[in-house]
């Protein structure tokens, strides 16, 4: 049995893990090491602190006091692991207040070092006007930053989640907002029709959405803050910048210790979440994943999955028996008004993976046509003309979209088929769905479709 | 090939069979026998017109006229099938406005009868202040009534969903209500905990409950009116009467026939929806269907059911190849601002089938806690202990209920385990739901229970 489990990463999967290792063995010396501040807090929760529906206060679950005292793990914060080295069973810790290096041993391992936001490489990328979206210091740093010098422009760079939900936030807080895209359309990955919904959304709501935008670089006045952002095709006055270009895992200090690293970036792990390397386990944005659709290593940086995956290393290390199959990238965002979610694989995605592909969209009411708050809501559905399989849903809508994706995420998880799906015995009353629910028009639209040669 | 299809039955399952079989063979002549005035009513949005929220115009999908000309099935309404003669090949069919008989040839019989109401069987149950809930004139008898006799007072015998339904719906129109139900709580088959929540929310929008009454009869006074409900233990004043007691299969012109009737009742068919007559099939109230938790035949008269045993009963009887594999009893019903659903076995059903039972409830945030809208909601959890099977699921809660619900009526009726549950791959957006959705909170805490001795 171990007796000491060391964790590094303090955000999400990181206290998972460290809490559930203490659970499973309460005999165990659980310590976790966080090179930041501040740990266990809800990054997907930042967009709405700065859009004022979360207070500050809301955002930290745990702060290293309250995990020490509700989970019984030791936390070390401000200290930045250098170096892992598996043969002495050691780690190589620096304590950055007091500015010293030192030895910390460990029966077992768990890496939760997390991921970094890309960067795009320009010159002036370090002004004090261009924020990310990650850690809780940068959010706080936003905050005050809008509430002090009240900046009356943004641009966000990307287009992806993030950016729609930072566009949002902005808006709400009076701020003109331009998103810059190096794709056409917003949320590269979802499909067209999804696409331009969303970007009727953003229309809708003034925010200018700029596609095919190459950011080149900014220009920075005396105080250290962006005046302009410049693009391949003009520059754009601003305030403010976003940087929204999604993120790298941290894996380097694994691979420096010849923990194996996945074609995607990620620490590779087996189901147990069990690194190549003994006793070392490794959870949440730092790991690749396993996709249980095409059954190929993805690199899907989630809370979901990280926080299930901190479970599974925290039990194992522990000495207990745990078992994380995979995910299809299950994924839900808010653009103003409505719901958009994505389960499973893109077209595209599909297409690589070596299906035969067939797509098709219905549109459908959320709820009975007349009853209040019933909506029209759009599904794309991804499926394979051979094994007439379901690999991936596209939902958009402004009732009734999210929790309907989780539905049809369980039938692609499961590998159901289409004819499968028409058969579901799905609860109906006007109020919430109409008789025939959106998920079965669907499927029934979609079969059709694939028994169409 | 068949060429004349004759389906009897002109409310939902009929229409569903009579269109599907129609479009699966062209060719063929279809023809739909209804003994009332009415076709191709949503009954479900009766207790919606009543209370205002859907218009008298929405309530029928098709008229016989439309049926004939979007659909190419001929109808005749005020026609009654009185006996079935399968050796002929043909019917007894009653023509109700010409008050003459005649006989009708098959090649193909759909059986689509539906069900009837339960009645108390006491006096004065044929006054003109008692209503059902069931044909489209009987809705647009009661909503008459209340719009001229301003009716003050109703009470309601009977507090299963339709009963719930209508006590929202008459408390909109401003009468005072009053539930007189058998059982000591609302809704027997929930569980005691989705039970006792609903009775709080009828508690908070005054709707007076009483249970474990037995109603002996009515008084009748000179106009036909209802002015007391004579119980065991008391009697109400009321200026109107709805009975809300369940239905019966109306089965019996095919027992006559010599069609196989079911353990419950219903009509016995294969899941090609054949019954063990030559050429004869059946869907919808009148048939019984197979419970795909326990694989035993259950009543289950509901509209996702009939109307998807129509369509499979259609397409069979048109020479095409369809099934309708069963269903788990999937039921959502709105109380007042709460949203109910239960899917699968109750807890009482599940131990009549010889399961294991273990149940457990949870407590969670529609949401993520803070955003607006999230609310907590009830899950109990109904599964079997030896294979670790989820059985059952109750959910109760202002938001985020039923399409939840519908997620565990998948796992359900795919005979999934909790911990298969617990690997599901959900969206989470804090706007839609928690890092934890419910769904994994409820699966999680059931995992717990089931691993103790």
């Amino acid at each position: 049995m171990p007796k000491r489990i060391v964790v590094i990463g303090g955000v999400a999967a990181g206290p998972s893990a460290a809490a559930k290792a203490k659970r499973t063995n309460p005999d165990c010396d659980v310590v976790l090491f966080e090179q930041n501040e501040h740990i266990s807090y809800g990054v997907c929760e930042i967009p709405y602190y700065i859009g004022g529906d979360v207070e500050q206060s809301r955002l930290v679950s745990n702060t290293p006091a309250q995990l020490r005292e509700r989970k019984g793990v030791e936390v070390r914060v401000l200290h930045r692991v250098e170096e892992i080295l598996p043969a002495k069973k050691k780690l190589i810790v620096r304590d950055i207040a007091l500015a010293k290096l030192r030895e910390e041993p460990y029966d077992r391992l768990i890496l939760a070092t997390g991921s970094r936001p890309k960067r795009l490489g320009v010159d002036g990328e370090d002004a004090r006007s261009i924020f990310i979206v990650k850690a809780l210091e940068d959010a706080y740093r936003l905050y005050e930053y809008i509430k002090s010098e009240k900046p009356k422009h943004a641009v966000i760079i990307g287009g992806g989640y993030i950016g729609m939900e930072m566009a949002e936030a902005l808006r709400s807080r009076s701020l003109d907002v331009t998103i810059l895209h190096r794709h056409n359309l917003p949320m590269h990955g979802l499909e067209k029709e999804t696409q331009e919904w969303i970007l009727r959304e953003l229309a809708m709501n003034d925010v200018q959405f700029i596609g095919e935008a190459t950011t080149e670089g900014f220009v920075v006045d005396k105080l250290k803050r962006v005046s302009h952002v410049v693009t391949k095709d003009g520059s754009f006055k601003t305030d403010l910048v976003i940087l929204a270009l999604g993120v790298l895992p941290n894996s380097e200090i694994a691979q420096k210790a010849g923990i194996r690293i996945g074609t995607t970036g990620g620490i590779r792990t087996d189901q147990r979440q069990e690194t190549n390397c003994d006793n070392i386990y490794a959870a949440g944005d730092c790991c690749e994943v396993k996709n249980l659709v095409n059954d190929k290593p993805s690199y899907i940086p989630l809370a979901t999955i990280g926080s299930k995956q901190g479970w599974v290393a925290g039990e194992n290390a522990a000495g207990g028996s745990a078992a994380f199959r995979g995910a299809i990238r299950s994924i839900a965002v808010k653009v103003f008004g409505i719901e958009v979610a994505r389960v499973g694989l893109s077209s595209e995605e599909a297409r690589a993976s070596g299906f035969d592909v067939v797509t098709e969209s219905v549109s459908a009411w959320s709820k009975v046509a007349m009853m209040p708050g019933s909506a029209k809501l759009s599904i794309t559905m991804i499926a394979d003309r051979r094994t007439k399989r379901l690999l991936g849903v596209n939902m958009i809508g402004s009732d009734g979209v999210v929790l309907r994706a989780n539905t049809f995420a369980v039938a692609i998880q499961n590998k159901m088929s289409i004819s499968d799906i028409q058969q579901w015995d799905l609860a109906y009353s006007p109020p919430f769905t109409p008789l025939w629910d959106p998920i079965l028009v669907a499927a029934n639209a979609t079969s059709r479709k694939l028994s169409k040669p």
